[in-house]
């Protein structure tokens, strides 16, 4: 059966919202996160990164870089794509009002300066961006390849979406500027304008959202001929290759995702999209098929995807290095993106799984405590120890290093900080018969069934420490209907307790149907014994080695301090299973003593282990490292 | 003892005429390749590397960048450091004419119209460089760090050194150019100009050869102060890091060579020829401990350095992936600089072993079959099949892919082509009472000893396929002397044998001393068994594999054509020795079922490996693969 979505922008803020698929998603005032491992971090998010985010792009000019439409900055500032990390910031500060934000009118304030300030910049016909096109700067799509301009009008259709959703309805003024930009984009790159593509997808998710929220089919097809339209090499050579700007063959003949992580996952969402919308089934299993490939040779054990500093790429086939894992957190944000759209349209279960993998692995990781630090890139294997940096100091380009205040190329945060402060919309759907729990968090659940009937639930999850989530009932009537819940892979042995006794339950989707009472109680018990985990044995990489994972966490060995051991010299005894420790895991392990300094080649018989006495060894989540001064860390174990 | 080197311009071509040290090399006039493996890459590169490389900068118009030097260039094309190709190629040109050029006089030809344009190019005050400081070009020195201006004059300075001493003499104009270019470095950068560096080490390698050719102690003096005046970040934040132009730390205080691989070898190398001119055995020491460390963590089993794509540069200690080896041609070149001159400083043996490794498996691997062809980088591990290049196509950029005609940026294929013509000068040394063996290959040597005396040898070398190496005295008086043998460190087993009967030899220096007859004959015989070669445990790259070695050869598993193997899945059986067999080498391997196309990360007890029979897998040197057709290869092979 298929659910179909009342098609409106009055509904609470929704991230994505398909007008047909098995899922319908909720919204903002549907959901709502009350506290927990994910609440502490979006109050972070609210208090911390986007005043942080704010006061940033106010520094470096990028904020300032909106004059009037005919006026070239004295000095425009940043580079070409800066203008989406204001449209981001708006984005995010949007699903914060969503969220109910604890100060809604000073957020409200800022969108409506900020708004104004965009709305003065965009030229009479509509286009919009800060870099090209007036006195003084090089001409409109004169650079297809790096100018980022579709991308740019990308990230401000979807920040005009959120606002739409979040209290601004149709007559928000940030949504009048996103339709005259669409407009403008329909005609330059129309059916009768220019045959191109921008080298970032991300104008056809903009343009597909703004379709849903506006109902205009004009750029519903935009988006579609502008995914039909990529892989033809339309775009100048480049010595990264055609792959790295998805620019290399049609999405339709592609079977795996290629080339820039993030620009790949942008644009597979997209054709989701465009296939859901347009009824494309062929489309829509195509594109799931690339995500699985990606996800069986292409993805690391946090679900990070990206292997390549080089070029932020997909590497190949099970060519997944630890040590400078690329990871880069906004891949990790668009492979959410793209999996929650599968996961809508398909009700595949499966998406649920990798969400969960990259929100406790990458997104959790990516934030420091201070909310105002961040990674970009996510390295497994930190071999010298992180270097500690100023406050106050912007980090050129990108890439590797520690959680860094900004980065000269500073999408990540804006980008989490997008998703974290929408999360909720990410817990629960309804599906045919009731309603269906994909993530875990304290929240309370409140809204209709397809049928129209009012139900509501309070759930309380321990997650990621604790396995027991509890679904309480607050709202039903006396008609049955199911509550689905979600045993993760991981969760091998879990406990299912009802009104009507206790059981085990396999993983995957657990349907309890009936008719419930009010203040009824579900019961889960998933077992969060720490376990090993080894790789595919084609991933070179991490040959020969485990790394420990306990419920949805990945941990790491961590070595702080002066006293630190050698992580280069670490073997874990992976005969003895993993335990829980205070503040951690523990596994046995001991240290070899490290070889002459000679060359490092010869004869395998050389190469015995010696026989030190193994000890205990604390692991960490992963999420939780470097968080206290520098370190080096690892998350895959050679074994003994 | 020290030898002390006849410092003249009129010994026939010699790269590098230290004014002392333990050994001093010989020139082209003294020893010449007759045969064999290196003769028939020697005289490939004469008769096609070098027109080819010729025809490309011409048809690129980097040869013609050279005009008038008030004139600038109407379209001066390509990148900022194409100078330095054209000077690299005739430092090439010029030890091809000393090696004995099939047609001197058309190389002569050819050099002399090239120094008749360079010299054409450089202004009054004896500046050179075709991108800086015409009218309409950037002023000069106005990018230190991309601008390659010193960088270019220091391969300038290289060029005309081998002019001078491969029949150019004092009077070589090429010469006098590249003096009026140092005077003018010297005033420019001099004590009392400014105090800045090259973003690219190299000027300080020309300023020493020069001082040495020309005598002029000012060159030294300035070659020296750049040396210390790097690693004081004087240069621009950039965010490679100061690390990758060698500026991050004074070459005193550094303990590894880093950052830049190119970049670090060649300022090494500088340092070690400041060193031994200036007596300053600290800094000798220091700069040959960085080396050492290098070599014991940074480097790898080919004797390649550099493994990181993004900057070229060094990784971390055991960083050292197969797949996407960096292992730049350049960096091999620059490394066989440094080992070489700290060879002849010190006499240590060690350094010969990795010349040789870097001359079979990184230079031999570099170059095509039909000499018009170059590897830029040399992955360890190619995962999918090489693309097939247009004979006519330059590759943009750098970095993988197969061999191909050319590069936007060509450093590598003149930089092998220079060191392959003057290969012949590193095969043998005089040390205190004799000769010294350094590298086997059929050779003619005449020359005189420490104390006058004319000695000749013919070796004949079947390396590296036979290990029989023969040495013939033919020219000698009745008074003893000694040749030196050196016995690989894979060589285990050798045997000797002279007219006094056989003996088996430990592997290191094999002296032989007393008075010899012509006609007499000294054999060894270094077995070349194949051999498996495990990696030091603390290379997570490499962990749980094994790699073969036969001679001086690292070998490879290369699958080619339709019925190629899946080598993702292969497994060595290490139990059972590898063997020679028809045109290569065989292991025992099997190759296991892949696993479920299903998220690659799960219980350890799920991968046990399957029971399937192993069959014989053939196995080629590595500097064979890639030649015939698209091809997966891997050199690091897991074990069962």
């Amino acid at each position: 059966m298929t659910v179909t979505s009342p098609d409106t922008t009055a509904v609470g803020g929704r991230p994505v919202v398909p007008s047909r698929g098995k899922l319908r998603p909720l919204g903002q005032d549907e959901v709502r996160i009350t506290g927990g491992f994910w609440r502490t971090r979006q109050d972070l998010n609210a208090t911390a990164s986007l005043p942080h985010a704010r006061s940033w792009m106010d520094k470096l000019g990028w904020t300032g870089n909106f004059t009037g439409s005919d006026a070239t900055p004295a000095h425009r500032r940043g580079r070409e794509f800066t203008d989406s990390e204001v449209y981001k910031l708006l984005e995010a500060m949007s699903w914060e009002v969503g969220r109910g934000a604890a100060a809604p009118d000073a957020l409200r304030a800022q969108i409506a300066e900020l708004t104004s300030a965009i709305a003065a910049a965009q030229a009479p016909d509509g286009y919009l961006h800060t870099a090209f096109g007036r006195p003084g700067q090089p001409d409109r799509y004169s650079d297809l390849l790096w100018g980022h301009e579709l991308y740019c009008t990308g990230h401000l259709l979807q920040a005009a979406v959120a606002r739409a959703r979040t209290g601004g309805g149709d007559a928000d003024p940030l949504l009048a500027v996103a339709r005259r930009a669409a407009d403008h984009v329909c005609e330059a790159f129309g059916p009768d304008g220019t045959p191109a593509v921008c080298g970032h997808p991300e104008i056809e998710l903009g343009l597909v959202e703004l379709a849903r929220v506006t109902g205009e089919q004009r750029y519903l097809d935009q988006a579609a001929l502008f995914v039909e339209r990529r892989g033809h090499r339309t775009l100048p050579r480049h010595h990264f290759g055609w792959s790295y700007f998805s620019d290399d063959e049609p999405v339709r003949e592609s079977t795996v995702l290629h080339g820039h992580a993030v620009r790949a996952l942008y644009l597979a969402a997209a054709a989701v999209d465009v296939a859901v919308e347009t009824g494309d089934d062929e489309l829509l299993r195509t594109v799931a098929a690339q995500f699985d490939r990606a996800l069986a040779r292409r993805t690391y054990l946090t679900g990070g995807m990206g292997s390549r500093h080089t070029d932020e790429s997909f590497g190949d086939d099970f060519a997944l290095p630890a040590d400078r894992a690329y990871s880069e957190t906004c891949a990790g944000v668009a492979a959410i993106m793209l999996a929650w759209r599968l996961l809508l349209a398909t009700g595949d279960g499966r998406y649920d799984e990798v969400i969960e993998r990259i929100l406790y692995n990458v997104v959790a990781t990516a934030i420091g405590d201070d909310g105002r630090s961040f990674f970009y890139a996510h390295t497994l294997h930190q071999r010298t120890p992180t270097a500690a940096l100023s406050e106050d100091e912007e980090q050129l380009g990108f890439g590797g290093g520690p959680r860094a205040p900004w980065f000269e190329v500073s999408c990540c945060l804006p980008n989490a900080a997008r998703l974290l402060a929408g999360l909720s919309c990410y817990l629960v759907t309804v599906e045919d018969t009731g309603l269906r729990l994909h993530q875990y968090a304290d929240s309370e659940v409140s809204t209709r069934l397809v049928d129209g009937r009012e139900v509501g639930l309070r759930v309380r999850s321990g997650l990621p420490e604790d396995g027991t989530v509890t679904v309480r009932v607050t709202k039903t009537d006396d008609q049955p209907w199911s509550i689905t819940l979600r045993v993760p892979q991981w969760a091998v042995g879990a406990q299912l307790v009802t009104t009507h006794g206790r059981r085990q339950v396999p993983v995957g989707d657990i349907v309890v149907y009936r008719a419930f009472a009010v203040d009824e109680e579900i019961r889960l018990e998933l077992p969060t014994r720490p376990r090993f985990t080894a790789p595919d044995p084609r991933i070179d990489a991490t040959r020969g080695c485990v790394a420990v994972e306990r419920g949805p966490l990945v941990y790491c060995a961590e070595a702080v301090g002066e006293d630190a051991v050698d992580l280069d010299t670490l073997r874990v005894d992976d005969t003895v299973p993993p335990v829980d420790a205070a503040d951690g895991v523990e596994v046995r392990a001991r240290f070899d003593a490290p070889g002459p300094d000679s060359w490092p080649y010869g004869p395998p018989e050389r190469r015995t282990p010696n026989s030190r006495a193994t000890t205990a060894l604390r692991l960490v989540p992963y999420h939780r490292w470097a968080r206290g001064g520098p370190s080096t860390m690892r998350v895959w174990l050679p074994t003994t």
